[in-house]
């Protein structure tokens, strides 16, 4: 059953839905329960509690700039709620279901055109609706040398990742998925519409090229947030490297993280290795059921890193691995990864080095992509190829043994520093525990996506019956209240925890919020847009 | 004498300056002549038009954040426009002076805190009023093997050059400065305190180290505008590299531009050579007065491309170079060069290489500084080290034989490609020709500093004369116009012409302005703020 939008009366609703139809004929306009069921979240963490599961109203699907216009002063006419989505495919943070129940859901997926692919500055634009597979297909078909920066899963939109502050796997100039997007086209809430950058020029050949345009640079504040409608968005390419190679740096002892991380920044943040650079630990991520390690690892409260220290040298396994990727020229890759192996040897005293991939030249071997599709050894974003692997090890990873439904999110950002890595470690071990949350302690290393940065991921199991959603949601709202004591809060939040999340950010009575509140009502005066997306309320709703 | 805000009755503006005397103090308050004329811009297209000149009324130099806010309060309370300034360096470009006349400048010199620097993650926290060659000179006495990315001239903040979104001249991944913050401090317009990023989160340790903390990313808005006073920024540095080399690929050919280009963009958005490349032309810039080239060079309307060519080929001058810098261990600069290099050759036919500079390994040898010092052979900021060589080389290059007091820059933005260089050299030469401004031809070649873009710089001379000052006004917003026409327009601009530069980015009916002033009228209800920085007016003063 649908959910209509409270503040909203039923007679304005139903005109407001038949002008939307108007605009983009009965076709792209979705008002059955079993439509509007396509929009719900997957992963809601309210699955099984209907009168809290976020629903929309309805959703409209627009093909054109033109519509989108003409449904925001639509909705501005009737005062309709309105949540944009790109794909929708934002699974773990939301997925296609709005944050403020009854919203009607702008469906920008048959907003799906690559509007212009420069070959020889390596940049492209595209609207929302473009998937990371749709844009690889494309460049495949034209036999172009070109890559972009894989995320996993690549089903996503690049504008949608981008607005998220979403990341690829691969190259460290490119990671930072909304850093390296360049021009914007954005429906503001009355319907005008904004082009920023070089766009802000009429006919600039530049907008792909130069971010900044002149005055003020407004792009990041359509991110996470609800100030208008992206249709648009140029981004930057790479050309195709010519090879790649992977090798990994261990060590056995436990604290030897701290000097293993310091010299990953120093290899990281000069450049000298340009793909992603992991952190694993395959001691504590070994199976052992029954062994000793085994016992180990299910000591009461996490294992004792002295013991397992001791186990990693006498059975020669890593306590910690540090992966370092690298693309580019064949010599160039191979001086770079010799240069980074006697790095580490020489700050990191008993730390040892492992290339056991091959080097792969680009394009890669028919063969070569048969191997990589039938067996999956590698995993398929480091070749530039969008996948959903690593999505899928996520769901069923060993600390949501049993996935059932889904999973939430929780990512919270520290720093980039061996100590802060144990120390968020133990901090959300202990609470894990204290919590009855089932999982095998420790496990947990931070992601490095960014490159100066460090994020921790907790996915926490959503599944059918309320009762594990419920404790799902008290867990979150405690993780996010611990984060906040020791100065580490989220970098993204599932829409069903915005508030909280954007709560922890409360320097000075909360000033960030306050402002982008005061920019919400300049820009969104009748508080029709994306309502409690980033935090941020429209005032009639703000108080609720 | 000095200016009175206009829109400010002399008795509020008395206690005004009393109320911000009782906060800073006596000594930190400037209002006699001889102060304020310290404030005066020393390139200002005004000189000798007094009525014209845009002039500070008074300046006040907080030493803390706390009497910043206590200053916009009062601000506030008796409506004076401030006009904010770092160093005050911004010569070219308006100096000191505020764009609306009668402004009390708010100098943030004494604000020259270096607050935390993180040695192994690379990170520093900066106030307003740290140069370059200050962050530098901390480095230094430190023994720290950490660069940053130097701009020329040195002088300048860290601050207000990436907040006018200004360049330094080393890694293609830190020199567009603003991309390379992380974290702000921004006083409001009313004296509130916002954090932006990590800031927000309070006892976080990850201000420097992750950019957009959560919602909307509010930095850039505070970029070439007037919604905030910056009073902590964040920057990126990098690990000392271990060696630098430079290498040059030269052709003769007049159109042999456009492949040079090309594969510039190839191995730049690769990544393969990480320092600023650029362009010049030995030929165009050789000196042979009397001589074969010299009559060529002097041809009315610009030298004949095809007559040039024919002398390039037979002296072996090149008529274009592509000069590429590389930073990293010595054998992958080396490895990086070789197949540059090579991949020139093949896709430039007839171009040819040379590296006439040794490899220098850091930090440099005493001996090596020394003839840095003493001959200026190449130039410091290549070798990390803060200098104001290439700019007052800009003060006495060719297309400016006679700086005089100074210069104003018109710095449009084009395409990286060999064809449209051409032809904005082609239509500003005509330009040039037709409104009688002395230059040599064809001379001017964008420089590269944003690696996606090419930017030409053109400065218009300044003297003592008003006569010469109002021809270089009449040209400058000549040259917007035109190169509205064309699609080009400026990156920044001179505080003389924010208006005309913001007129062209008028999209939409000036939707970007538009949308501009409207954040405007919500963060500085009063308009009291920078008034005219980036082309924003507050409402009072909008119609006039």
């Amino acid at each position: 059953m649908a959910v209509l939008p409270p503040e909203v009366n039923p007679s304005d609703f139903e005109a407001a839905l038949q002008a939307f139809e108007n605009v983009v004929g009965a076709r792209w306009m979705f008002t059955s329960d079993e439509d509007i069921d396509l929009y719900r979240d997957a992963y809601s963490p309210f699955r099984g509690e209907p009168d809290l599961e976020k629903q929309a109203s309805a959703a409209v699907a627009p093909d054109s700039v033109e519509q989108v216009q003409e449904i925001m002063r639509i909705a501005n006419r009737y005062r309709i709620p309105i949540y944009p989505i790109a794909t929708g495919k934002n699974l773990g943070y939301g997925g296609a279901a709005p944050v403020h129940s009854g919203s009607v859901v702008l469906d920008l997926k048959r907003m799906n055109r690559i509007l212009h692919l420069d070959e020889k500055n390596h940049t492209v634009l595209v609207e929302p609706g473009v998937s990371f597979y749709e844009l690889y297909e494309y460049i495949q078909e034209r036999g172009l040398r070109i890559w972009m920066d894989q995320p996993d899963p690549g089903w996503g939109s690049l504008i949608g990742n981008a607005l998220e502050h979403g990341v690829g796997h691969n190259f460290s100039v490119l990671r930072d998925r909304f850093d390296t997007h360049c021009g914007m086209e954005v429906v503001l809430p009355d319907g005008d519409l904004l082009r920023t950058g070089m766009g802000a020029l009429p006919g600039a050949e530049t907008w792909q090229d130069y971010k900044y345009g002149f005055g003020p640079y407004v792009d990041g504040i359509f991110a996470q947030s609800n100030y208008g409608v992206v249709t648009k968005m140029g981004f930057w390419l790479i050309p195709e490297p010519e090879a790649y190679r992977s090798g990994m740096i261990h060590v056995s002892g436990y604290e030897d993280l701290i000097p293993l991380v310091d010299t990953l920044n120093l290899v990281t943040n000069s450049g000298l290795s340009n793909g992603l650079n992991g952190l694993s630990s395959p001691l504590l991520n070994a199976r052992d059921p029954g062994g000793e390690l085994g016992r180990l690892l299910d000591t009461p409260g996490g294992p004792d890193p002295a013991a397992m220290e001791r186990y990693a040298r006498g059975h020669n396994i890593p306590y910690w691995t540090c992966s370092l990727d690298f693309y580019g020229p064949e010599e160039v890759i191979a001086a770079q990864w010799e240069y980074a192996r006697e790095k580490f040897a020489a700050e990191v005293p008993g730390s040892w080095s492992e290339a056991p991939m091959p080097v792969y030249r680009f394009p890669l071997s028919d063969a070569q992509r048969h191997t990589l599709d039938a067996e999956g050894m590698a995993e398929k974003v480091s070749f530039g190829i969008p996948s959903l692997m690593r999505f899928s090890n996520i769901a069923r990873s060993a600390w949501n043994p049993d996935p059932g439904i889904g999973h939430v999110f929780y990512s919270p950002v520290i720093p980039k520093r061996g100590e802060e890595i144990f120390k968020a470690q133990r901090v959300f071990n202990d609470a894990f525990i204290r919590m009855g949350v089932p999982r095998r302690g420790f496990a947990s290393l931070p992601t490095l996506w960014y490159t100066r940065a460090a994020i921790l991921l907790y996915g926490l199991p959503v599944r059918a019956d309320a009762e594990t959603n419920r404790k799902t949601r008290e867990t979150f709202r405690e993780l996010v209240d611990i984060g906040h004591e020791h100065g580490w809060a989220e970098y993204r939040a599932p829409a069903a925890f915005m508030d909280e999340v954007m709560g922890a950010y409360d320097f000075n009575d909360s000033v960030l919020l306050r402002f982008a509140e005061r920019l919400k009502d300049a820009v969104d005066p009748n508080g029709i847009l994306a309502a409690g997306r980033g935090g941020i309320w429209p005032r009639h709703l703000r108080d609720a």
